[in-house]
């Protein structure tokens, strides 16, 4: 019995390492994160890379694929093709880049802002309710952390 | 010029917001990690999928394939190519539930684990870095937001 207990407690010591390594939480909270914003989305005719292309796009201003995906840390191939089936549904436009024709520049249409301002509310709700959650102490300090650690990973 | 000046302010003010949003924040890191990780991987015969799916395995000990998507927030179809990939190169193998014969159970091979043990002081080594960049304090403090993040990504 006393070793079925020790060979249980070793399992259970095991699998209690491995969710605290750091960069594994990160992954498993940054995946539930997404599978909650892509539910957000289930009612929409758009997916959540397409929603994050949006929202950035929104920040960025029109901007090459390039640096979409360099800004969004998205695979360059993936960002092209979120474009193109963007552009299907109206609510992305390619332009050409004034100071340079070869290059082709993205951009939100009328359309792509209005979807845009009908759903950003739901994510304005979870921003609100997960720093909430936090408070403003647990909040700041968790920027704070993830500062020291984007330093760290470029390192 | 002053014109010009306000809006350009007025833009980057845009992109310090997106910056600022938590779960954008956590979504790049957690990208860049991923990135950092796989070029760890790229003289390896296995992708960053596959190593994680060992590793939890290593620890978790012989499960089912729904236990372990689950267990790493990883797509069940994801969880199930990656198994039989690396069934193909023998680091796991499958086995019949001895309590239910028609569930089937994946385990590491000796093979598998020989191969895991040498490449961990790689990933090692990273946590190391990582935790030595952020200092004690952080490292603590971090933790206890991301155990707070986990519970208000539930709610």
């Amino acid at each position: 019995m006393q070793t079925k207990k020790q060979e249980l407690e070793g399992k259970l010591q095991k699998i209690r390492e491995l969710e605290q390594r750091l960069t594994f939480r990160l992954h498993i909270l940054s995946k539930q994160i997404d599978q909650q914003a892509a539910e957000m989305l289930r009612d929409t005719p758009i997916n959540l890379s397409a929603y994050r292309f949006m929202t950035t796009l929104e920040s960025l201003g029109e901007s090459s694929i390039a640096d979409m995906a360099r800004f969004i840390a998205m695979d360059r191939a993936l960002a092209s093709r979120t474009a193109v089936e963007l552009e299907r549904k109206r609510y992305v436009e390619f332009r050409k880049d004034p100071s340079n024709r070869r290059k082709k520049l993205v951009a939100l249409t009328k359309d792509g802002e209005e979807f845009l301002s009908h759903i950003m509310p739901r994510f304005e709700a979870r921003r609100t309710k997960l720093r909430a959650h936090l408070g403003e102490d647990m909040f700041a300090s968790l920027h704070d952390c993830l500062d020291r650690l984007e330093d760290a990973i470029k390192d």
